[in-house]
């Protein structure tokens, strides 16, 4: 393929992005496909002479998009949002036409210094302390990470490198070995799956202790965790707090638990994967009080802050704990300018690395702070209104409510909501997911899309609603019920094409 | 940004992208900035109100490409290659636009299964045995990973799992943390640094055992070593076998190493992330003699196979023990079609994954088989071009040879190759990197860049020729010389502005 042929395939390729997103309410948000739809559509082997690109496009409508999930439909209410927005789409265009290796400075000096400035940029925006920033007097510093999983286990891989050295100091005649054979770490029962799975990576037994009411890790619980484990001559190493946890975007009590942490000396990490995104919001601040006690902060800008999928922000007090931990240099990857910028190869799992500063600065510039808080707040006042839509249904109840996560089931037995589920998953016109929460079965409903309107909610509900009443019937003394739901909503999604004015698509 | 926007920002940096490749060798392919250069041109903060996409497309070049190390130019010849082509450019866009996250069948089957098909189309484009593929009968399957360095940190604790069950089921009073203590892993002295640190990561010993002469790992010295190891009551778990090595692109004797492992029940794993590519030609399927005898393979379409970085292709005999030993299920991972097709987050380190497969099937299905083919090909024949240009003078001499890299250097003392590569670098004209082999200091010429023509290979020649005579004159007696730099290829980079015709570059 020429750079002509580049031209016109990827100019179509836009414009196929763009009309994807224009008519995505056209599609059911679930597709229709059972295991193995693909195998007998596709041939077995490469080509051997290589097909024409208008075919390959003309593959993706026929063979790919019946597969999707569409993530970004703004009936997708499922895990959390992953981010997708046109700036940060163009920014990952530009990083793959450059197509750079920016494991050391030298390998591309625009590289790592953008994400040094975007970093600072990010932190500053979400209020964090200076320490953090790359701009400090200090060790402190941010790095971009493919996920918040391997952020998390980063920071485990740094703390175990304090740790043991620490150790070794008081103790010069244990072994590593010995040392490591004794650590162990701790975050709440509400942590992501992939808190425990660092865990099991870095061979470190991860606790989980208890959350309260609120799904809240409290600071005495810590307390008494680490005293016991202590006494049974262990060695506390790693504590994860989950500031919006996955299940009903619970927060722990950072503040607690930092004064726990700082006089044991253990490492204190916060995971903030979607909450993180608020505290761009001066009024969500106080959700992460505390913060200057933790040693180590991420949040996932490819979650709910507009940047694609892959960008976990991570900052850390002291960067030094993360170089030790990795660096194993070589000749070949030395230069003459080693030391006056980070080698960010150091800071980070794998040697290799794309130039993703590229769609976050994308997104940060073209959108502004004020962009950004306007596309927080607004789905937050959705996920506000789909809570009075369902506190006006006397069928069913809120259990939670954060953010832009609302957990809601039908009153009664958890088997109801089962199968209010089952029934609106298998219609494919929406995706939602279940998590216990109380002891009690709910749905979660999260605001995902970046397109999401109000009528849009307004349309998952009506489609919630048809299900239920196939289940529970709909209350004949109307004075319970305060706002019918407008059946043509569901019936006819098509007439959402044309979205209505949203305030964080400001035109540019 | 709008739709509407984005149809203009989009197709504007298309242009961008086709027209920074068509000019690209009128740039240095060194920049000319000192760290810090990007921080005084740049705000200290996001801007409020989002900035125009214009100007930040001005400031792409403004700010941005000064300070960008070409690896696309044709005189990139450092590390080795990472690919960029169109067809894998238009795919990312696309992965980018559907925007979802591939953790499991559900959260978008398209995404689980064109990786299932593609990597079974990869597998079979190398000529790997069946037993390594997802469509053979056996638990053996590929999976896309972001980096050589996370599949081969992958590989070793599916081996640690392995060995752990193992030592447990002949030995059930040993704890795991015993077990765990007592384990050791093997790779060669010439194996990339990503090897040590997966053994870092992993808190297992990594061994560098000596190479022979030619840069190769051979069976007695590993048999040896585990012997040896095994005496001293350790637990030998993983051998790291290198398929072209960093520096000298040597090759591991895979046969006797195979039969070791095998006999000894230490999974041997395979390295090839530059190599690999070359085993789509079947006359260099020798190179991997004893494929059969390794319980993983990892090759990097992402290097030498215009696949865009991230896309690390693993494949494993077995792939229970990734499962195993990377499961943590949570009730919102659960969906109702599990078991029938792989989860793949149970294949890797994070748990969010891009929708790589639809780059490497634009590229597959646009190049064909012969198409890649040609393209290693002719970048071979590149690098046997640039070595009879070095034979040709004899102020030098070529140490080693293999496939697109040639380690040179000036005859006599270090220093004076020291020298050379350092006026070089200085020029900023070409990037070269060096290292040593056979005691010896020697520069890497590797051919990177897709675009790549026999004058390029002349000009970057020319420009080593010009440095060279200002360290040792040209001689007088031309008869040693059998052909003359022409000075003024190197004077005139521009000229090849217009690249001639290029096999790896087919108009579909």
């Amino acid at each position: 393929m020429d750079s002509n042929d580049f031209r016109e395939f990827g100019k179509a390729m836009i414009d196929y992005i763009a009309d994807y997103m224009e008519n995505i309410r056209n599609r059911d948000v679930l597709p229709s496909v059972t295991p193995g739809y693909l195998e007998n559509q596709i041939p077995k082997e490469t080509p051997v002479e290589g097909d024409n690109w208008k075919d390959v496009l003309h593959d993706v409508e026929k063979l790919i998009m019946p597969g999707v999930t569409h993530w970004h439909s703004p009936h997708f209410h499922a895990y959390y949002p992953t981010s997708q927005s046109y700036p940060s789409i163009v920014g990952e265009m530009l990083s793959a036409g450059i197509g750079c290796v920016g494991f050391s400075w030298m390998a591309s000096p625009a590289c790592t210094e953008l994400e040094v400035i975007t970093m600072n940029w990010l932190g500053k925006l979400l209020g964090l302390p200076e320490q953090f920033l790359n701009c400090s007097e200090g060790p402190g510093g941010g790095v971009i990470q493919g996920s918040a999983s391997e952020s998390t286990l980063v920071a485990l891989l740094a703390a175990k490198e304090r740790v043991v050295r620490l150790v070794k100091q008081n103790n010069p005649s244990l072994s590593e070995g010995d040392i490591k054979g004794k650590l162990v770490a701790y975050t709440s029962d509400q942590a992501n799956s992939s808190v425990e799975k660092s865990g099991i990576l870095a061979s470190i037994p991860m606790i989980h202790l208890p959350s309260d009411n609120n799904g809240s890790l409290r600071g005495d619980i810590l307390r008494e965790a680490i005293r016991k484990d202590k006494e049974a001559g262990l060695i506390p190493c790693y504590v994860v707090a989950n500031l919006g946890t996955t299940g009903t975007c619970a927060f722990d009590n950072l503040e607690e638990l930092g004064v726990v942490c700082n006089e044991e000396e253990v490492w204190l990490h916060v995971d903030a994967a979607y909450a993180g995104a608020a505290f761009v919001c001066p009024e969500y601040r106080h959700l992460m009080k505390g913060v200057e006690l933790c040693d180590s902060f991420t949040f996932n800008p490819h979650k709910w802050m507009l940047v694609n999928f892959d960008c976990s922000a991570l900052w850390v007090k002291d960067a030094r704990y993360l170089v030790e931990a990795f660096n194993v240099d070589r000749i070949y990857l030395q230069h003459q300018h080693e030391g006056n910028a980070p080698d960010y190869r150091h800071w980070q799992i794998p040697l290799g690395r794309r130039f993703r500063a590229l769609k976050l600065w994308f997104v940060l510039r073209i959108y502004g702070t004020e962009g950004i808080r306007q596309h927080i707040r607004h789905h937050i006042n959705l996920a506000k209104h789909f809570e009075q839509l369902v506190h006006n249904d006397a069928r069913f109840e809120v259990l939670t409510s954060s953010l832009g996560l609302i957990c809601f089931r039908l009153q009664g037995e958890d088997s109801l909501t089962k199968e209010l589920l089952e029934k609106i998953t298998a219609n494919k016109k929406l995706y939602l997911i279940p998590c216990y929460t109380q002891q009690k079965y709910v749905i979660r409903f999260v605001v995902c899309s970046r397109i999401t309107t109000n009528e849009d909610i307004n349309c998952s509900w009506a489609e919630i609603v048809s299900q239920a009443n196939t289940i529970v019937p709909y209350p004949t003394d109307k004075s319970s019920i305060m706002q019918e739901p407008k059946k043509q909503d569901y019936l006819n999604l098509s007439k959402y094409n044309e979205p209505s004015v949203n305030v964080n698509e400001k035109s540019k």
